[in-house]
């Protein structure tokens, strides 16, 4: 599966770089073989955090811990200028209860979890007749004031996707749901998960509530428990249904959280770095594994990688960004922090553990022999050059903020919504060789744009 | 598919029935072929009590409203003599509050629930250093009093099994894992869960202390929990494992349960009749879908098809024995209740609904023509003769203790301990295919016997 190395000597030869300053040519190639062969740093930080540290909630002691283990880590694994740069943030977290229990006509519980920004139904919780709406869109032509005393339950389903994208489509009735049934009176919201898997785990993560509209609670159920409450809704006959819903979250207020850093030092340190990205916090209920604690460990293994056949002329920054969750608060705080310190250009793993199967960019046009170089480079390991635009993740804000290069290289999703912000997010759903695989493309790629002499987004 | 159907009239020709009072030959091969393609009445049962009633814990008022139903649903099906045979047992429930917490040196939540016959640690939990034993047989070894003031966790692993054999050898690990550690001083006991899923979903099921081992608080972790934890075993050094146990399960005294039986009346109610078996009860956490409203959808289904294509012989009675879960109260109560009313054989249908693929009985000897019929007849549906003696299940103690013919109709169990006793036994698990044969073996089967004239297991 070893391909001839690329033409290093060729490209730096026409750089503009000196020839006195020319080091011996760094062979990218290898340090991506080795990677796919046999990498173990990928697998040891999300083993290790998951282990030694578990759920990550934003904000909270338990993300502080994940940082302090990152960073304990970094340093051990032989990064430069590791730090946890610290910022202010509110901070919601989950309390103790989550019930949704059917008292009539059927009566059983179901398994529900609250929604990140839920209010709380204080311990007694609250009873009210429930609604149905099969679309967001159905619950937005519901008429004004209509849901008053009511709680909203929203079955818009999700159907797996290779690229993710029907995040967009299903996401809204997590996002915006329970904002628009608070708006018509709604006492609560409850949705079916967004997620495409079948068990008893429901998915969280984040709502929010529009301006002036008092945020209500609002809850998933898992898969299951939506289908059955559906078909209570067929066998019930037009009587209603009734739930009694309890959820404790709570609001601590403004909290410090941080985002961890650290570098590969390049040999230039006048050029603007390589900045890799991912998230170090995860939802309470699991282990962020799959979210993001792959994702870590991949732009980590890849940077150190890369590193091992040689120094890069650029350096490669590590971004571990607090609070991706509950409002990309470590990504925006980075991005205002440094944002006068140009990068060169913007990577994001945050989207699983399974395979790379496309690359993309957003320098096509800009710089299409950089971009042909990468789309080369990544061919071996099955992955495609796509047709579309790179725009970056949640966790590089700062790529755009300074109108930076980004690039993409998709992961495989068809899975990743059966565990997104779920229990189930834990080590044991990670495959090591497509992780492997993972990692051997970044250190392909960035082990490239690293030793890139020119901008990499020409102006 | 369709076969010739079976030589009935020859087989009544042979019989001891005087030919004036020959019905017409009963196409029992008919009436599996319209299962097969078309049968709606065990999914009808397993929606329906899934919906409407859902967990079924033994001896609760929630197994109750599951009686209720199932008599409903009985006598709308076209059942005669259908009742709730009442008897008292002793009931346990799981409580509120279940959780364990690892408070150093990783300090993190794992998910876990009580096993069956779980002391309570009190609302408080209870708070000890964790000891390790990867089988049952090492627990065994540890030295009298070693365990004092300790939680016991045992690793026992189960591979998964088409016939369910390693059921055997893992659920050891539930049944008396608890007690042997509680004899040693232990304060309560950790068990990896009996299944074979990866999901973070614990397997109950019931435990047992021996006769003069004080009960302690017993529990079951998810698989990925209990490889998290030994993850930590492998990354403490040696330093103590502690854990944070809070288990609030509860023991009710006597309570009434019962046993919900129905009947397809035979021409000859001098016969004895054709008992076929499963069990209405299922654990808190789920819904009993698989385990085992599927089971009472099968026998139940069989039966109605049965008589579609003519009255039957004998009677067919279909038990839907209460409590089996937590000791097989109801099994044993119906035949301490029937000793002296004989049955010619007994069936059971309580793994699952997936495929059936082995026929065996326990008079392959005895009756052998009967044996061979009947294993002709299955083969049509992909379904062997198997080399064993049927001992039949839990719901058909009577069959035991008559010593009466047994019928095993084996299903395919790869992927029952993924659900079993999990909150993942819900509706969405069932094949409606897989079911359909079922129903289909199970009415070819039962066609045969309830048309049989002859003694089925010859004294």
């Amino acid at each position: 599966m070893k391909l001839a190395p690329l033409a290093l000597a060729a490209l730096l030869a026409a750089s503009s770089l000196s020839a006195t300053t020319l080091p011996p040519p760094v062979d990218v190639g290898a340090a991506a073989d080795m990677a796919l062969d046999s990498d173990t740093i990928a697998w040891d930080f999300v083993e290790g955090i998951t282990t030694e540290v578990g759920p990550r909630q934003a904000g909270t002691e338990a993300e502080k811990r994940g940082r302090d283990w990152a960073v304990a880590w970094l340093k051990r694994t032989g990064f430069a200028n590791v730090a946890d740069e610290p910022y202010q943030m509110p901070t919601w977290v989950p309390g103790e209860v989550h019930k949704a229990e059917i008292l009539s006509p059927f009566p059983q519980p179901l398994v529900i979890q609250p929604l990140g920004g839920s209010a709380s139904t204080g311990p007694d919780g609250i009873t009210a007749e429930v609604v149905e709406f099969e679309t967001v869109d159905a619950l937005r032509a519901a008429p004004a004031g209509s849901l008053a005393g009511k709680i909203a339950y929203v079955s818009h389903s999700m159907t797996p996707t290779q690229d993710g994208s029907q995040y967009g489509f299903a996401g809204a009735a997590r996002w915006v749901a329970a904002g628009i049934a608070a708006s018509k009176g709604a006492v609560a919201t409850v949705i079916k998960s967004v997620g495409t898997d079948y068990h008893r785990n429901p998915h969280t993560g984040g709502t929010s509530f529009p301006e002036g509209v008092a945020p209500t609670p609002a809850g998933a159920l898992s898969l299951p428990d939506a289908a059955n409450l559906e078909r209570m809704f067929d066998r019930a006959n037009g009587e209603p249904i009734r739930m009694k819903l309890t959820l404790t979250p709570r609001d601590l207020g403004t909290t410090t959280s941080g985002n961890v850093v650290g570098e590969i030092v390049g040999r230039d340190p006048s050029l603007p770095p390589v900045l890799v990205a991912c998230h170090i916090d995860s939802w309470w209920n699991g282990t962020g594994a799959f979210d993001d604690g792959a994702g870590c460990g991949i732009v980590a293994a890849a940077a150190k990688h890369v590193a091992t056949v040689g120094q890069p002329l650029r350096t490669i920054r590590v971004l571990m960004a607090g609070a991706e969750e509950t409002g990309l608060w470590g990504s925006r705080a980075y991005s205002a922090a440094h944002i006068d310190e140009p990068i060169a250009v913007g990577l994001e793993s945050d989207f699983g553990a399974d395979r790379v199967w496309q690359f993309e960019s957003n320098f096509r046009e800009a710089n299409p022999d950089l971009h042909a170089r990468v789309a080369s480079a990544v061919a071996r390991f099955g992955v495609s050059n796509g047709t579309g635009i790179a725009s970056g993740g949640a966790d590089i804000n700062i790529a755009r903020d300074q109108k930076t290069a980004i690039i993409d290289l998709s992961q495989d999703g068809t899975r990743y919504f059966d565990l997104h912000h779920t229990p189930d997010d834990t080590l044991d759903k990670i495959d090591p060789e497509q992780l492997r695989q993972n990692v051997a493309v970044w250190t392909q790629v960035v082990g490239i744009l690293a030793n890139e002499p020119e901008p990499i987004l020409p102006r």
